[in-house]
């Protein structure tokens, strides 16, 4: 059975990124420690904690294939067509984009919704163990069609004070998690919550 | 050294309150478990996982006072003239209630601003260790003010989806905080992150 996981990293006050879309405030444990784990993208290795290195080692083991959100997928340009995990994405969207010049790229547009992709998600996992959730919306989404079966936060010690919420907009709430495994990292705090039930 | 501490609970997404004050989805982790432990308030005695104990024991031990604000203490209606904690509590508010019947609690009201309630706070807090921060707004202005150590947060995995946000309105982000010192317990994970500095 494949696991559905949103995996982000989140201030204490629940931002992803600020208001403009920047994680510099945030994506500083991925790059603070002595352990370099080389990315699949160009020229990017990760540089973590001893503590956070098996939560990366552990993601480039098992996620298969990764489900975002058309923003996210615009914002970055679509990672030039090479995401830094290595996987297959698959792009949630309303339209095809026709210019993106990476037609050799292992992306897949789904423009029947999140569920839809889900299911193309898993078929294209095959025997990997996860389907990652990237970015807010796709997130929520599941959540609310109860296709969420863990959230991974790695909580910085920041306050942001505003900025972009991962969870908001959700249609059915309180969503009751169950207690988190706990790896504490420096500058981070991964946290691993099973997704109990939408209220 | 007085040490200045907001303790809250709060949801993965946040929240320390659902839009309605409402804190049903927040509070379980006080009675979830086999450890009583009583409130200093009239027929309230807390219930909580061993691992939670210790937290709840060394408030009671070294809180010495306790600042909130005109909200929570509207709201609550002055806890009747007992916090559950059993400290003075130190209210900021632009004006003393004179219809208040309780005039022999131990409140003290201040109308000269926050930074005039901690020093207050400190004063009656005495030989105490701690200062607590009820509340959210006089959170928020300690933080602008530099004058918080501490933020202890009893992180409930749940979402809320919406609600009243612990600290928003922060006049000078980001806000860096230490890596915390974790408790894990039962419907509560505990963060005690030190205040590092002010953007």
């Amino acid at each position: 059975m494949t696991k559905v996981i949103a995996d982000m990293t989140m201030s204490l006050d629940g931002f992803v990124a600020d208001p403009h879309d920047g994680v510099e405030h945030l994506f500083g444990w991925y790059f603070n420690g002595p352990v370099a784990i080389p990315s699949k993208a160009d020229r990017l290795t990760f540089q973590v904690s001893e503590a956070s290195a098996p939560h990366l080692r552990e993601a480039f083991e098992h996620l298969g294939a990764l489900v975002v959100g058309r923003r996210l997928f615009d914002l970055t340009d679509g990672w030039s067509g090479r995401h830094p995990m290595g996987v297959p994405v698959i792009v949630v969207t309303h339209t095809v984009p026709d210019d993106w010049p990476h037609d050799d790229a292992p992306f897949t547009f789904v423009t029947e919704g999140v569920g839809r992709a889900i299911e193309v998600a898993k078929a294209i996992a095959g025997d990997r163990k996860w389907v990652g959730i990237g970015g807010t919306t796709v997130a929520q989404q599941c959540l609310d069609l109860g296709l969420l079966d863990e959230i991974r936060v790695a909580l910085v010690p920041v306050l942001l004070g505003e900025g972009i919420p991962w969870f908001a907009n959700l249609k059915s709430t309180p969503v009751e998690l169950g207690d988190p495994r706990i790896i504490a990292g420096t500058g981070v705090t991964h946290l691993y919550c099973p997704v109990r039930s939408a209220g």
